[in-house]
């Protein structure tokens, strides 16, 4: 007999060569039918896998990722086939999962092409081919059968892979007619795939290296039901409309330039405006909590970062260093705030008096991405933090944690992200050598946040493993409108980069004490942010975070002076107001400007001029009558204040 | 005869020969005492060479910088002499006049080194000498002469020099016993020098190459009148007192780390506060004047600068190109915000309707200086423009630059810099083949900028020859409290980018026309301006920008609660309040408090905490007796609205 320990520590006793889904079976039917894969000792594994020692084990559905991945990745292989049984002597290259389905890159035989029309049929045959259940089995060989069989196969990309891996043993997958280089996990067999949408065609360089065969990408999506196929397909309609890439381009927020580079957003007035607004009220909530803002250079001689260590972890694979044209320095863009911050805090000495103390900046950064990784405004290769650090004393941790807490879990109430989820990152529960700074740090670090998430009345997802190597971490993640989740906030400890920078403070007792560092960014990067606020809103932002509050619509030419008077009549009560002064006919110009998402329309002609009002349309909510301009201006300020102060409480 | 044009362009006729001091002498024996140098038809001269054709020229005296320098140029070859005769063997490399004063750099005899208290001597063989009214007289020599002669006086620097220069006539100067390699032009006597003080002792490589010998360069300032030196001396001590790095570090306004790297400042809390309250200031200007603000990143692809000119024109002299560790591209960092902001024009279509465009950026660059050039504030690697770029047709060009000078102006005025020139830098009058665009835009550029000074009063110098080679520009030269002049504000007309970028309109013909960009940036930069304020208020900055307005004084830790509760109050009526609650005496802690420039110290004890009021001290003017907390929160906003409003008048 062997020992199971479930999640929750609790140990069951099976027979030695049990497998998953056996042990799902033991529990209830129901679990078995969802069950996907299994994590064993932390290793992912397929469910058929025979388990013959004591173990800590986790069972995977589709709500979890490890559950999808295997069933996308099978889905993959799934393709593959179905691609080999219509399009005999293609090559294939690489199919893995991805965060929302899968792909394969395929080398297709000479004069042959697929196109969007082929799809359905590929489709069609997967579908074909799920039915007939058919199992995915693993199986160990040597490195050099595996040659060989590729070799006799004709697949030059699986044989270039093998050939560059080390020598021992290799993992093969097959099912039905189809066998892959994989190292797994799958599901049980072909049957669990019920309904495919094979989505779209790209090109991709072999191995993502340009000099190389472009090869045929083809991405898709997979479902255990057709309902899900269908709410996805319907989701994924919806959220082409809300394309922050779209929007920002539609309202005029920011653009790109080739001229200038991929993936360093130019940010146009309106959307310069929107963040510059989202900045402020970040400012002041930081003013409030006792931030003190301060101002760094976007670039730091590279013994900056030999120092932090960034510069050994990731120098290679970040934009190479800046060179003098005399005297031999070297610099590199700053790829994070936090040394910077480090030596602001070093350049006066402090005292346990002087803790907490709290450094806040918007500090842009810039990491390099590989051109193919870039996507809109989230993916990107310069964006603004809004970042802070801050150096306590380890009583003062805790309290600082929860201050934190509270500043984000404000911010989210404010913007309307009211559905989110928190993740407590601690350290690997066996594997502690990759971590730095001593066991009790570690604990107290973790109760802190443990404690402190608790206190708060945080629901929370504890993950072990997943904290960095220098300090555990809570994490953020809202979901928009439309269900997605995005990774937003993050608080993370830090004891690394004190030690490495020497930080010091003089104690009560007048030694030398070294301080503890948080980090901190409620909102990620103001880049990311204002995409997601983007697809969340669908472009219709909160009216006191909108660039443009209401626009004058004059009803003919013959107005114009009247709509300019009461812009600047509102401009003076604080409202951001701007007039559409063109020669078109009034349907036109309201359509065109609720398609700018602008939340107030307001319409003037020769009866508003004569009383003094305008006629007032709300976006999305029709006809609100006439007002006189103060009513106007008191109206809108009503409604900011009550967006703002509601929240507060 | 020859015609001799003067600066007023009034002709007077001289015979062959004359020299500039005859001519002087011609006007007024006044003007002969003073007149120092001369430029002849653009060339700078010495007073005693003789003019033989018809010439342009200008009389150059102390209050020409052309006239200081002969002198200074003049005094350094004074001193060179001195220094031959104190310490025989001394070998000399050069010794140029400086902004203010002069220099020499010295190999001192094997043995033998100067310090500080060497230096009296050296002046007082100075005085001896000039005192014997000694010419100095030019001689023309060739190149074969001039080596032998410095091959047997065995100064090998000299050699150097020489070797390097085109073959060809080289020109020597003496005084008394001293010949030194030298263009000129100087004095006609060493009797002009009356007074001398030598400043300071510093090392300096050898054609500022640190493989090269280390020499002694020692510092030196002269005038022709000695309680000139007496004013100069007692300025550089007040100077010194106002010096902005000194005050920096006081106020704890910003700091340097050489981690971070030289000239890269690091702005510490109080001075990111100075600095944010100075931006949101010029935002709101701006933003009342049309501006839109844009946000850029702070690299761009090599190829932008091809295309502005920038990489052929300054690559070799500036920061390095940024690799990426894949893809082969190139970035660098930006040196100025033009170039993006020319993308975002080009971003999307624009018609005549749509101009003039403003964007206006807090852009911060960055350009390579030599360590050396590093000053504070004022010569730094890293600093944040207060840029804007304006695109408009041709004829807006004069209304646009109007709005541009009353911003400055006001500006200025509400910073208290009432004391400033503004020179106009025109084309060469004769040389205009370095010039880019046509004869006809030049001369519309250049009048527009005439006609917008003069009917906004402004008193203008103009100078020719001083245009940047892309267009014609105005230049604001404020004085500060010591009389001193600093270059702040520009505004350049630029037809050049809006050519490289082929930016275009359409204008009200349909047809595509090129707009005109102009630069401006009334501060210059965020940096250089608050090193200004700095020296301008000795750090007692404005009321309304001072980062802290009042702290309150407890005077015993058992008032600590009622001070923290009268800063609670003053807070939330927006007065910015610190506590100093240090357990000190009254005494010290009004001392420290006046040092740290706090405009408003309030004291509050028992009588104050009973009558819920504080003891107002306002800082350089004394006791202002007991006010209620609300009095002393309403006298604040209404001393800061006096300082703002009144200026906008």
């Amino acid at each position: 007999m062997i020992k199971i320990t479930f999640p929750d520590n609790s140990v069951r006793e099976y027979d030695s060569g049990i497998t998953g889904i056996e042990i799902a079976k033991s529990i209830s039917n129901n679990l078995a039918k969802e069950v996907l894969s299994i994590t064993v000792n932390g290793d992912i594994q397929d469910l058929t896998r025979t388990i013959t020692t004591d173990s800590s084990i986790k069972l995977h559905t589709w709500d979890d990722k490890e559950g999808k991945h295997a069933f996308w990745h099978s889905s993959a292989h799934l393709m593959a086939e179905a691609i080999e049984a219509i399009y005999p002597g293609v090559k294939l290259a690489i199919g893995p999962s991805i965060e929302s389905g899968f792909y394969y890159d395929l080398d297709m035989p000479e004069g042959t092409t697929v196109t969007d029309k082929d799809l359905p049929a590929i489709e069609k045959k997967m579908i074909e081919l799920a039915r007939l259940k058919n199992s995915y089995t693993r199986e160990d060989i040597t490195k050099a059968e595996a040659l060989n069989y590729f070799e006799n196969k004709g697949d030059q990309y699986k044989t270039e892979l093998i050939s560059d891996l080390e020598d021992g043993t290799i993992t093969l997958y097959k099912q039905g007619n189809f066998t892959d280089l994989c190292r797994g996990p799958h599901l049980p067999n072909t049957g669990y795939i019920k309904a495919v949408k094979l989505l779209s065609i790209a090109g991709a360089y072999w191995r993502g290296n340009e000099k190389n065969k472009q090869l045929t990408r083809i991405y898709g999506i997979s479902f255990p039901k057709q309902k899900m196929l269908e709410e996805h397909m319907i989701l994924l309609e919806e959220a082409k409309k809300r394309d922050h890439r779209k929007i920002g381009k539609e309202l005029d927020l920011f653009t790109f330039s080739q001229r200038v580079g991929q993936g360093l957003p130019l940010w146009l007035p309106k959307g310069a405006m929107l963040r510059e607004r989202l900045e402020n009220f970040l400012k002041r909530v930081q003013k409030e909590h006792g931030y003190l803002p301060v101002i760094t250079p976007h670039i730091g001689n590279k013994e900056l970062y030999v120092t932090s260590g960034h510069y050994a972890k990731y120098g290679a694979d970040s934009f190479q260093p800046i060179n003098t044209p005399a005297e031999g320095e070297e610099f590199l863009l700053k790829p994070m705030n936090c040394p910077h911050h480090c030596e602001i805090f070093k350049a006066r000495p402090k005292s346990y008096k002087d803790l907490p103390v709290r450094y806040a900046e918007f500090g842009t950064v810039y990491r390099y991405e590989q051109s193919g990784e870039l996507h809109g405004l989230t993916r990107v290769r310069g964006f603004t933090q809004d970042d802070a650090h801050i150096f306590c004393r380890p009583d003062q941790l805790k309290d600082e944690f929860k201050k934190v807490i509270d500043i984000v879990l404000y911010i989210f109430k404010t913007l309307n992200f009211e559905n989110f989820v928190t993740q407590i990152s601690l350290r690997d529960q066996v594997n502690r050598e990759k971590y730095i700074g001593s066991d009790e740090n570690w604990e107290k670090a973790e109760n802190a946040i443990i404690e402190a998430t608790s206190e708060k009345g945080l629901e929370t997802v504890v993950e072990y493993g997943e904290a960095a190597f220098y300090g555990p971490k809570l994490d953020f993640m809202v979901k928009d409108a439309l269900g997605r989740s995005w990774q937003l906030g993050t608080i993370q400890v830090d004891y690394n980069l004190p030690e490495r920078f020497e930080l010091e403070y003089v104690g009560s007792d007048d030694q030398k004490h070294r301080p503890i560092m948080i980090h901190r960014a409620p909102f990620g990067s103001m880049e990311r942010f204002v995409a997601v606020l983007i697809e969340h809103t669908a472009g219709k932002f909160p009216l006191w975070l909108n660039p443009d509050q209401a626009v004058i619509l004059p009803i003919s030419e013959k107005y114009n002076d009247y709509a300019n008077k009461v812009a600047d009549m509102l401009s003076k009560e604080d409202v951001r107001v701007i007039v559409d002064s063109r020669n078109e006919k009034i349907g036109k110009k309201i359509r065109d400007n609720e398609l700018m998402k602008i939340p107030y329309l307001l319409i003037v002609g020769e009866q508003e001029e004569n009383s003094q009002s305008v006629s007032v349309r709300k976006q999305g909510d029709g006809d609100k009558g006439t007002m006189s301009i103060g009513e106007f201006a008191s109206h809108i300020q009503e409604e900011v204040k009550k967006l703002i102060e509601v929240k507060e409480n």
